[in-house]
């Protein structure tokens, strides 16, 4: 299947990627980096949180549902390139030796008025742990080009 | 100043963060991690994208953001944990040599019905480069814990 144009997306189709498998030296990486704080990077001080234990940052969730979609299957011309964000929640804690998979699914598509070479794909992505548990869940706006510029 | 109990904060407080320079080894590496895409990897492919050169993926900048926050003068009592995103927009590319500072500003406060002891902060961070440009917009809310549990 090669990349799809604006035209070729409809309400409802769904799109889901490989496992991406997460390591307790992945997640202490990401946090020292970008989010240190003793819940992402330390045991003992992780089980006294409010997570119960190591968590990923939802940051490193959400990043890694972008790798996710960008090797998936769902692939618009040009790319996946976002034009905002309208909610992510961070449902349940990513542990050290998850697996996680990404649904994405298209609920609205708009044709942009001032430029109607391109639309908007409203897309709702769900990010899966290996037990079939949302870890996040996520509503946001794709830029779709038209077949016919 | 120690760290701030629910009772501390007040709406329209605002917290104002050092700031962090980017280089394009940094928007390389974030981005073939987490978001391998010709637009943040190839200065070339950059140049024929939407972005008109090579861009930060949006998930460096909000990662980064993060970064800013934790080590800031914003800090709840037992640490920025995020209860959900309502709003993400990147508004201007960020591009390698940019420095980002970030301005959390709090515009909600509500104390939680379920669970006294707690309470959510409803928070707006802007997330500015060395022109004074925004560059990201993001409302969120964090959880902030009650002085009197």
């Amino acid at each position: 299947m090669s990349d799809y144009y604006l035209e070729d997306f409809s309400v409802g189709q769904r799109f889901v990627t490989d496992a991406h498998h997460l390591t307790e030296a992945d997640i202490k990486r990401f946090a020292s980096e970008f989010d240190p704080q003793p819940f992402h990077l330390d045991d003992n001080a992780a089980k006294d949180s409010l997570f119960g234990g190591l968590a990923a940052s939802g940051w490193h969730t959400a990043a890694l549902t972008m790798k996710l979609m960008v090797e998936g299957p769902f692939k618009p011309v040009g790319g996946l390139i976002g034009a905002g964000v309208e909610e992510i929640r961070w449902v349940k804690p990513v542990r050290p030796g998850d697996q996680l998979t990404v649904t994405t699914e298209v609920i609205d598509i708009r044709r942009s008025r001032s430029n109607p070479q391109r639309g908007i794909l409203k897309i709702r992505t769900t990010t899966l742990n290996q037990h079939g548990d949302t870890v996040q869940e996520f509503v946001g706006n794709m830029v779709a080009q038209s077949r016919n510029e």
